[in-house]
């Protein structure tokens, strides 16, 4: 995977117009333009510096020297606890051309960095480098694309492996760590895996209790892996022995929902078409009220970005686009159904996760 | 636990002084003042306004509503999608008193948030909230350093287990999910766990690789709990089937040091003093080159925070302070070693993190 540099060319050209530079710290846009992942840089000064014109230049702590070495980044600056690395940024910002006035920043930079960063920068206006890089990011390559093929393959095993699992009796929680354990040993999670049981699973907002997963429970499983940084996310809902028949019928609902948002998903239409063609047939049986999120969102190095299929959305999908589609009814105090899958979007929809999607009673009838 | 209201109460008599409020956004700050911790707020705007006098107020999206009931800050702003969340700050902000003319802003706020809100403050200066609340969580109450024996006692648990396993021929990353994963069946992971085999142990900024661990092979395990928002850090250090007679050697320094720490300890003295007292050891047998980092850090709702214990650091200890004593010797190809506990200032020096410290050779003699 040799595209970072290429993918810094692009971006750097792309900025050109209108910006005198970027100035980005560790996270995704960080590792799409180098290849760097560099972790819990803490309180320390990471930065990388795009000039509209010449070679990247990285600002680093002593302790990720190791790291950068054979690094395809020529100009790293290391700096040592004694040394003001501020002192250094400064030297390198006064050499950038000022003409355009506006400076792209990191979105995730913390405050504790940027109000120190403020100062060197006097009359610049900041402006959010998403602004700009996610027109790239938006379509991935075959590399990235391979990459999230791995990620889908990830969960879809896990998916197999939960299923054999007796869950009555056991916890969210204790689940979730099942989950986790299970997608780390072929790779990283793309987020903290969710398991919403029972009346829980009708938040569709939910985090992992203490509480009993137990017979007769709807249990909602969403969760995602990463592969060489680039993420899955997949949601599948079961049933523990029995089955209710309202949750039956609000299972088969949210399936068609999902399918049917699959079945409508080409290039050239808007996002929002997605999103109706899922909310279109849930608001059908009535149950538009209890669709409380939008359809679904762009996947890559982040679990969320662009493009966002919700029902306002205008954006105009285009090849090589990779989103979730992940409709879902919540019945408050009852339980909830949300079925959610990857999609590629080639001359049509592709499905990257595979996991089945028929109802599935565990250890029942 | 409802210190959290005491904690708001004495963080707002600290800032009023000198400052017109503060703007919290979720994490440990947050959660000290509130007993709240709204996870993947993501995008959308979360914020705690502190006033100089009167209630907080919570500016919260829509979907963290459920969460917020039955809370015990009143003044709860609820926003959906389609309402302008910083609209609303302003209105609030309008209210707030200028005559200091700085305000307090949470050190991790994301740059994204950042700009938007600057916006609206106008001519205010903006100091960090770390500055002035280090001071209140730096010494911990009885029911924090409950918590926190509780999160020492997990990782306590965790090493027995780990070392009934046998670790040869495992990956690194296999056993680091592994120590997630029984970490998560009693609490939360304060970070992700460190394993370091060989010679990759003597990188002491580390995260685990596909590496094999191999008979004689020396490794460093480095992990930490969280009970409820408190965290403990702990490392050990242990040898697969058989030891070369230098790591026994290097293991014996490591561990007389770290009992050297430990025994400085004492309220009124410097942190510098404890620092010192560790590294004396480590220098005094011609390894003042591999101690590369300081002895320890505080520990609390976050895994790094005040008092820092480092070489130059004039912080004077106190009672109710706790901290890690983590001296390490790292050699370069070959392989290193650390041991790290969690201390206690009480009338002395008191260990939280209890399991054994003598070395131990796994699956061997």
């Amino acid at each position: 995977m040799m595209f970072y540099k290429e993918n810094f060319c692009r971006f750097r050209s792309l900025i050109s117009e209108n910006f005198d530079g970027a100035l980005i710290s560790p996270g995704s846009n960080f590792y799409y333009l180098t290849g760097l992942d560099p972790s819990a840089t803490g309180e320390r000064l990471f930065l990388l510096l795009v000039p509209p014109e010449g070679e990247p230049i990285i600002i680093s702590p002593k302790l990720y020297e190791e790291e950068l070495k054979n690094f395809w980044v020529s100009n790293i600056i290391i700096w040592e606890d004694k040394d003001n690395p501020y002192d250094i940024l400064k030297n390198y910002l006064d050499k950038f051309n000022k003409e355009k006035g506006e400076l792209l920043i990191e979105d995730s930079l913390p405050v504790f960095f940027l109000i120190k960063i403020q100062k060197l920068l006097g009359e610049y206006k900041l402006e959010l480098v998403s602004s700009v890089i996610s027109e790239l990011r938006i379509k991935k390559n075959g590399e990235e694309i391979e990459c999230m093929r791995k990620a889908a393959e990830i969960v879809d095993k896990v998916f197999y492996r939960i299923i054999e699992e007796d869950l009555e009796g056991r916890s969210e929680k204790e689940i979730a760590a099942l989950i986790e354990y299970l997608i780390k040993n072929f790779g990283g999670v793309s987020f903290d895996p969710i398991v919403a049981s029972g009346p829980d699973a009708a938040n569709p907002h939910y985090f992992p209790t203490d509480r009993k997963i137990e017979r007769g429970n709807v249990v909602i499983l969403d969760y995602g892996a990463k592969f060489k940084g680039y993420c899955s996310d997949v949601t599948r809902t079961v049933a523990i022995r029995t089955i209710s028949e309202k949750a039956r019928k609000i299972y088969e609902i949210v399936k068609e929902a999902q399918e049917n948002a699959f079945y409508a998903v080409k290039a050239e239409i808007k996002a929002r078409d997605v999103d109706s063609a899922a909310r279109g047939i849930i608001n059908s049986y009535g149950y538009s009220e209890k669709f409380v999120h939008r359809t679904g969102h762009g996947l890559g190095l982040d679990v969320h970005e662009e493009p966002y299929i919700s029902p306002n959305s205008e954006k105009v999908l285009e090849a090589c686009m990779i989103f979730t589609t992940e409709p879902g009814i919540y019945l408050s105090g009852k339980f909830g159904v949300r079925i959610e899958d990857d999609i590629l979007l080639g001359e049509k929809g592709i499905r990257l996760t595979k996991a089945d999607r028929e109802l599935r009673i565990l250890g029942g009838v």
